[in-house]
């Protein structure tokens, strides 16, 4: 089934105990649209860059499957900049810079193919562009999931409120679950999020896993216990993609279908935090992801005998 | 099977964001064999009281299977005392009073009955103490279970590495791990600790789970996610008692089986931390473990296919 991805494509220069990279390909909607192609669903990017993007970024992503006739090139504008460095504990890390550069001015036109999509994901932008995107689909997509961040809850508050409200899947973390909600248990902090509007919830707790919520039920999976955690960036969106990829693959939005879903977005994010940027997404080789998916399958599966 | 736990018998005083009690009922050894009891398991502690701990509380032990017999009274003494005080996120405290007492010259002697027991769980003491124990039984038992903290690492090193070789699990949290190894991955940490000598490592982390390793293989169990935690005190303590109470119940020390007392020993402690002290452990009604155990699975169950 088709999906639409909206979300940034970009530059990042990143810094982690293990080395550091000049500017190379990043952006949610890179990491989500690459995640989607590894499952082979072709992803239609809606995006922004700049005269400064280089062809063979694009070749990547076409290469991959990624559609990016929906992402706007501004000759004379520079594509989204964002540079970090992470601690040495890897679960924190420090924003050197952010340049919005074509972004700040980003108002997104979705190409005629691509506004009868099944499947939408609105990866983190402002409110305002999530519902822009939403309102030029001539139907509404089967499912739309949204991923946010906790400085859109601090800055346009109303507007989140009115794009979650529009949605079938809200993907956050756990401390933006607590902020949005006002609770600090996850289970009531789900319930009150789901009675915004979304029928499911995804909290994603980085290297301490994912839940998936809806009104009766709760799923958890582990992050997979890894070696070596390279480079987190864009293990979020990796599992944002290899979720909606998977969901839109199978075409099945059932309960226990997205508990599948999260363990591929879980598989697919452990190859990204393996090595800088996209690099670990692009490395997977056939049949590695359904080792990963075996290898979940052996960290969680019991056999349990009742005890009185 | 018969089990021998070593460990502190206790006053403690606990303040949360929803309260706090006077001196209750609390130590290691207590919340240990008061999880093992919940399994039918008779847990015959080793430890040391002061003439100030009331009767009742021994006849609350003994009443739930727990065999006072190896707990030595100091008259004169008093109990080991501890106050904390739990910060608004529930995962942090300070501790605000550790009076030693008659902990301070602990001398573990064990009693005849005791020492041919299948299984020991040492709880958290000075390595010298927990030595001390194994030393005293007349054949080694099947499963030496070990429970510490960073303390010993930092003032105890050379004797915690030989009771750490004495032993056949090593439970600890993940910061203990990461201390104890030099390794920030836990793969790799368990991979170092299990070669120090214990064919099994757990690793705690609280609300996220636990991770159980031999040489080969890896499990994770998640925390139950729950409503309210109102207050954390002896939640690992109970975990253990939980865990070693279903081997010692079961009699099977395989792997396949530590995987099920994991997740016994982790529904166990979703009770202790639902009511101050040792009120959740002993307000577990008959049927409600099993509830507990049936929402592990479901929290945790997939049925995956693999696709391409």
């Amino acid at each position: 089934m088709s999906l639409v991805v909206v979300g940034t494509v970009a530059f990042d220069a990143i810094e982690t105990p293990f080395g550091k990279t000049d500017k190379i390909l990043g952006g949610a909607a890179t990491f989500i649209g690459l995640a989607a192609g590894k499952l082979n669903v072709d992803a239609k990017i809606v995006s922004v860059i700049g005269g400064d993007f280089p062809e063979e970024y694009l070749d990547l992503l076409n290469e991959n499957g990624v559609d990016t006739e929906g992402i706007k090139i501004i000759p004379e504008g520079k594509t989204f900049f964002w540079a970090g460095r992470y601690h040495n504990d890897m679960n924190t890390r420090d924003t050197l810079a952010t340049e919005l550069n074509v972004l700040a001015d980003f108002d997104p036109v979705l190409p005629e193919s691509y506004k009868s999509a099944d499947f939408l994901m609105l990866g983190n932008l402002t409110p305002q562009i999530q519902k822009r995107v939403i309102g030029q689909f001539t139907q509404r997509p089967r499912l739309i999931v949204m991923d946010t961040m906790n400085y859109w809850m601090n800055t346009a508050w109303d507007d989140l409120l009115e794009v979650i409200g529009m949605v079938d899947v809200l993907t956050i973390n756990d401390e933006e679950a607590r902020q949005l909600s006002g609770e600090y248990s996850l289970i009531r902090a789900a319930r009150k999020i789901i009675a915004m509007g979304p029928e499911y919830l995804v909290i994603k707790k980085g290297e301490h896993g994912a839940l998936l919520f809806n009104r009766d039920s709760v799923f958890f999976a582990p992050a997979l216990p890894l070696e070596e955690v390279f480079d987190p960036t864009g293990a979020g969106d990796t599992f944002a993609g290899g979720f909606i990829g998977y969901l839109a693959k199978t075409g099945d939005i059932s309960f226990e279908n997205m508990k599948r879903a999260i363990i591929y977005g879980s598989a697919m994010a452990s190859f990204t935090v393996e090595k800088f940027g996209t690099e670990g997404l692009q490395a997977i080789r056939n049949g590695e992801l359904n080792d990963r998916i075996r290898q979940f399958t052996d960290l969680v599966q019991f056999d349990i005998e009742l005890v009185d």
